[in-house]
Order: C-alpha cells, then structure tokens, then sequence
C-alpha cells in the first residue's frame, strides 16, 4: 500500500470533484470461480477500489458517505475455521486503519446502511459492475434489477478526472511494471527459434514476471500470426522466415501494468521484406511519439501515424495515390484496422469498465462508432500532462479483409490488390512503448528496449 | 476432443439414466473479466459441457430435448468484425458436428425454446451454476430470481454416476497431467534452497506446466508454512532447517486434472524431528493406499489413516493415550484437521460443482457435518471400480488451533500439549498421490514420484 496520506487526500480531491450529495458506493472485486466454487482465479482487486482504498481483499465494500462526511468499509473478519485454512492474517480493521478508514462493519450491515439510504432518499453513486457478481451483488443491494442499474455519471466523471493523471509513485510502479516487462521480451528474443513452440516462449515470459512476484497485466500475444490482432492460441511452432508478434506485459503487486510489443524474426536477421515493411512501422511509431504533449489531441496522433504508415506502404508499393487522401478515405484500416494507443495505468487499458465515452473521449467529440479503425481507438481526447499512454503502430495483413474488400472494389484507388495478395500469410508487424505526457512533450516509461532492425538483430546474433 | 463416437455414447446414456421427460440444459461458461470487460482470465470450459459435448467455446448452449428425442446448441459463429481480431477459426458448426450434434441454432433462439417448453409446462433440467455469470443467464431465461433456482436432482445425480466412473481415455489423459506434474515436483524439489523465494519456485512450477500448453489444476501451494492448509501467500525466503510442502497439479488442454503434494527439507537433508514426523505421515499414506478397493467405504480409509497417524504421534510423544480411543474422540483433528481425499479427474475435486451430498455422499450416509475433521472430508461413500481419487494425510501444527483448544482444555487426555507448544512453528507435511479403484485393489496413476526420506534426500543431494 502507499501511505495513509496518500489514500485520505485522493479520497478528500474525490468528494470535492463529485460535488454532489449522498453514498458513494465502492464494491470490491469477488473471488471468481474457474470450474467449482471453491477453485478460484487469482484474485484481482478492483483498480478504483485499489486507487482510494489500496486493501486487496475481495468482498469488502467502502461508502463514502458525503452528507455525513465520513467513510466506512464493510466487511469481515476471518472466522476460526478460515483461520485453520488460510492462515493468521492482518486482520480487516488493520488494513481499514493503514488507508485512513477507522469505521469499519459486518458486510451484512451494508444492506441495511443502503436501505436506511434509500428509505431517506439520498442518492447513491456507484460505479458500472464489470464482474457478474457485482452485478448480482448492486441489484440486491439497491433493489433493482440488474438491466435497471444506473451508474453515477457525476462519480465516474471525477474519478477519471483523478486517475488520469498520475502521481510520481504510480509512474515510479508503472517503470517497476517495464523494467520487469523489458526484460520478459528479451527472454522471447532470444528463445525464439525455428522449432520452437508459441507457447514454450509464453511459458518463459509468463516465468520472468512470476519470479518476481507479479501477474501477466494481460494474456501474452505470442504469435506468428501477427495478423490476428487478438491471437491467444499459442500453439504454433516458429519456422524460419517467419515474424514473432510478443505482446507482453506485466502487472506489479500494487497493480499497475506496463503494455510492450515488440515484433522480430524467428532468425537471426529480419528478410529484405520484412525489415522495409518493419522499418515502416518503426518510423509511424517514432513519427507518432514525438507529436506526444500536453493539448495536442490523440486522435491527430493516431491519423499523423497512420499518414506515415500509408506513405511507407505507397513507396512499398502495397497502397498507391496520395497519402493525405487515402487516409482521409480511410484506405489505410486495409493495414492499420486498430487505434494507435490507449491510457494506461492501474489497468492496461486504464479505466476502460468506465467507460471510453468518458475515459477516452469528450461530449463534444465523442468517438466516431460507425468508422471502420476509428471505432477502435479507444483514445482521441487532447492530452495532458500526467496521462499515461501507450503507442502502437502496426500494420496486419488480415486474408479474410483482403478477399472481402477486394471482391467489394473497396478503396481501388489507393490499394493494390495484385501485390497485396502476395502478403497474405505475412502476418503483422507492432511495436510499443508507453510513454509520460508532459507540458512539452513526453517521457518514454521504463528501460530502453531494443527496437532497431540493427539493434534487434545484433541481439539475436549475440 | 475425443471421438464423436464418445460424446453420443455419452448423452445416449445420459438420456437412459435420467429417465425422465422435459429438456436437458447445459451452458457453457462464459468469459470472466479480471478488470473491465475485454481483459479476460484464461477461459476454462464447464467441465459437465466439456465431457458431453467438447467444445472449447464461451457463450454456448446446449439442449438435449428428451421429448423430441434430438439435441441443439445454441450460439453465434464469428462476425467478420470478430474475425479482424480473432482470426478465421473453426466454425461452431464443424465443432458441432464433431461432438455429434447437427442442429445448430443462434444464441438468442435459446431464449424462445426455453420460454416455448414453460409454455407447454416441459419440465427443465439444469445444473447449479457457479459462475455467476450463469446464475445471470440462467435467471434470465427460466425468468426465476437467481435465488429461486432449482437445479434438477435427477440430472445431477445421473451424471455423477457416469462422470465418476472414469473411462480408459479419461485415465489416460489424468496420467498425461501427472506425467508434467511429477516433473513439476522434481523441479521444485531442486530449486528449494535457502535464500529463494516461494513464489519463484511457484513460477518454475507453472512455467513447467505452461511449456507443455497446460494450465494449472488449481493455484499451487508453495509454502515453508505448511501448518496453513490452502496457503496461497507466497512472499516468504525459504531458510535453512524448514520444510517446504508443494501442492501443485496441472490440466492437460483436454481438460484433465492431477494433484499432487510433496513435502520435502529446504536443505539437502531432513533434520531428525522432520524424518521422523514425515515418516508419521508416509506411514498412514502407505496403509491408507493399501485399503483401497471396490466397496470400501473412503471414510473408513480416513479413519484408519487417521488411527496411523494418531499413533504415530502417540510415538512421537505429542498424543497420549490409546489411538483407537483418541480417533474415536477426535483428538487426532488437533493435528489432521481435514479429508483424506476426494474425487479427481475433469475437475480437480471432481464435479464438486454438482454438491458434495451427491459425489462424496449417499442420502443414508451423509456427511458429518457438525464434526471438525469429518465436516472437510469431501468425500465418505464406498467406493467402486473405475473412481479416481486422491490420497493425501498429513500433519498440520496450527497455533491459532493449539492456542484455542488447549485454553478449552481439550482433549487433555490425548494431547500432550507441553511438548506440542515446541512446535507451533513446524508448519505441516503432506504426502499426496491419485489413484485409480479397481475390483480388488487401486492402481496408482503416473509415474513414480520420489515420496520416501531416503528418496528425497538422495535427490537433493544428486
């Protein structure tokens, strides 16, 4: 945990932000069963519960109550047989005490204290339940049915307008994240080898953040079918001339994340293909970091990186035109279907059970859902100073994509099919960092991990 | 998957033993968020879907109609959305048709069959959920509260019946899971030294098990505390002179469980008070195994292994008294406060999902729930051949359990208390292997893992 002061003055800049009257109501995540009640998933704290109360312990609630100005937590106290088998532990009211919490109660009191709420007709403000048992738990507790739940606009607005910009111990938590994470990609660099199985690298990475006492931030993207964005089977085995996609990253005990891709030959050397199409990757992804400040508006990043992308795809020779108008028509999503970035912070993509409209986007300029590639950046809003972001160019030759627009004459103007075709098993290429925004620029987080075609491959040939 | 052969075997009996009218409903289990939606734990099939139909697959259904004598499963094929970040997968179809099952519906159409078999007053049989996502979906589509859920006796008590009589690929692959788990150990075995700590051999653990593309059964327990039975802290430095136990097994990608425990010195050699305790419990272990057969009743097996085990100490000088007296008086629980065992195979305490009244227990014997020790013993019926259990005693030294019972004067006449306040902080030690039942006797499955002084000393030493 941090310090006492740390969780009373985010608490106290929360109830001044939400300026409102009421409960604020904060569940903790639950113990989530894998195939019998009693067999579990690692247990993951809710990262807002973990912001202004730091205890990781599942089922305990915090209310934060505005007309009485004072806070509680709610739960319980091991019971003798759960001592036999889990162990003396600190107890609840220990934990409530190192986060400035003195008022603690039986969980089954919440119900009543919610009732006693509603029956004054105070407002209760929580928050949009990810996990199916929060669900469960909001409706019994509020007497609504779970479609019927409402969340706090007002709550989530301040809390993101809080999280968002991160404090030096969270930045210092998130370069513990890639230090960590750095060195889980260079294992994969250097395991990689024809014969090898996806999975055998995943195995070696998933080791090297467990060793030091922390979880995978997201399930590994091991793959040679870097094409598919999302891939999580792992059961290829590596050839040569192939590309390795290793999409990795770690969360650290107190729960924030680090998010790093790093792309590269399953030899030593990239092939004269791979390392131009490489190189266009590379220089989106130096192009794009360098527009990083304060202001300037993620979604003019992201178009910036695809501009780049396209123009090294024309002198490729996969799109053809001008650059400028084929991303304008959108002619790029060919190759770069995704966003280039998103927050990151407690969660890998920070804040996102939020919701994006609030998280990564304004009223004003809310996210354009019906655009191919734009409906998948999760973050277009101006940046400032304190916001954590990833940056992630790439581009993924999908087969279904290509057969489906080609046989629908789409973007005929700016593609050229013949060659295209060509490329279909090629894969994808991403690469990944994340970076501090500050008033004039930016930091890069963490330890340099190698990126060049030179660097990548002398590390190889070593 | 096995053959499509073995799931129409599968159902057809299952059809038989049920031997009632209305429809079958299986979900499958759903995707589990740890921290917003799309961030997802590992996806672990229901085991009860996996052994009658097979499919890997989230978000499914299926509905044996015993009336209309035909089964359907309900679900949606890929978008091409779906396909731009999943890549082009098999079908729902061909899975379907490979566990057997023509008639494919989409998802939503399980709602109006359901709502058309209330409506023609069809009875309908379901399982207890514990997902909670299912408890949501099964809410939803029988329109019943989640508290007012009524699983259907007669399914679980069928399916019991057949998923506890394992079959030859059944055992075959629980003998693949405990070919890597034996490794798992010997790897453990190795790196405890002092200095190191739990969780990194808790990483070489799973590396080991993620290497051959399996998951772990269950979160291993990998502690120097051993007194705390389902220790999941993993944070302490192994030093010289303590014992580590190490309850790890893993899951094949079929989906098949082993579980097994070794309880071994930090250093090279046991010290003469650890020989000597261990060789208490490999003691009960050796006559435990031996009682097994077809019609012996497990809870007689606990009781003569807790007998063992009571003399043993009675020997070692921390029970007095006579043993048969102090089992019968329960005095033993000081020290074996849980079960001799229960059930393995699809889940690693198998089908517990279903209720242990079911599995463990018959409705003329049922579980002693009232008494400490008999209350955890998951599983006290006879046994038969084709059952796949566990065999696992041990001692456990709990100083929250000295502290109470001694301060109540408990069991006086059995406990010698004086010498037992000397080792509070033993920790515990825990010998578990799996076992096949045959007619006259048990198989032990797997390989031969080293469990004897010698053995483990000669290992530690090589």
């Amino acid at each position: 945990m941090f310090s006492t002061q740390t969780y009373l003055k985010r608490r106290e800049k929360l109830i001044q932000q939400v300026e409102d009257t009421g409960l604020l109501l904060f569940l903790s995540n639950g113990e989530n069963p894998i195939n019998f009640e009693d067999n579990t998933y690692r247990f993951r704290q809710d990262s807002t519960f973990l912001y202004y109360f730091g205890i990781q312990q599942a089922h305990i609630a915090a209310v934060v109550d505005l007309d009485a100005n004072k806070t509680l937590i709610f739960g319980d106290e091991l019971s003798i047989d759960a001592l036999v088998w889990m162990g003396r532990q600190e107890t609840l009211k220990a934990k409530c005490e190192k986060t400035g919490v003195t008022e603690t109660r039986p969980y089954a009191a919440l119900a009543t204290y919610i009732a006693d709420a509603q029956k004054a007709k105070r407002k209760i403000h929580y928050l949009p339940p990810y996990q199916p048992a929060n669900k469960i738990a909001l409706s019994a507790l509020l007497h609504v049915a779970i479609a019927d739940l409402h969340p706090s606009t007002a709550l989530i607005q301040a809390i993101v307008a809080q999280r968002e910009i991160k404090e030096e111990q969270e930045i210092s938590e998130i370069e513990k994240a890639l230090t960590i994470s750095t060195r889980m990609h260079l294992a994969a660099m250097r395991l990689a080898k024809p014969g090898v199985k996806e999975y055998e690298i995943a195995a070696a990475i998933q080791q090297i953040a467990a060793q030091e006492d922390c979880a995978l931030a997201y399930p590994s993207i091991v793959t040679v079918q870097g094409g598919i964005l999302h891939n999580h089977y792992q059961g290829n085995t590596l050839q040569s001339g192939q590309l390795l996609l290793n999409d990795s990253g770690c969360e650290v005990p107190m729960g924030y994340a680090s998010d790093l891709t790093r792309t590269f030959p399953v030899d030593q050397r990239f092939t004269a293909e791979q390392r131009d199409l490489y190189q266009v990757v590379l220089t989106a992804f130096e192009e794009a970091k360098n527009q990083l400040k304060a202001g300037v508006k993620f979604k003019d990043v992201h178009l910036h990186a695809a501009l780049i992308l396209t123009q090294g795809l024309i002198d490729f020779g996969l799109m053809k035109g001008n650059a400028a108008d084929a991303v304008e028509a959108h002619a790029h999503t060919m190759f770069f279907q995704c966003g280039l970035g998103h927050m990151m912070g407690l969660d890998v993509h920070d804040m996102e059970d939020l919701g994006e409209q609030y998280v990564g986007y304004t009223p004003n300029e809310p996210k354009e859902k019906q655009q191919f590639g734009l409906k998948s950046l999760r973050l277009g809003k101006a940046l400032k100073a304190g916001h954590v972001v990833t940056v992630e160019p790439g581009i993924y030759f999908i087969p279904e994509l290509i057969e489906r627009w080609e046989a629908e004459k789409k973007y005929l103007d700016f593609i050229n099919y013949e060659k295209l075709k060509q490329y279909q098993g090629f894969g994808g290429i991403r690469i990944e960092d994340n970076f501090l925004i500050q008033e004039r620029g930016y930091r890069q987080l963490g330890p340099e991990l190698i990126r060049t075609v030179e660097e990548i491959e002398a590390y190889k040939m070593g």
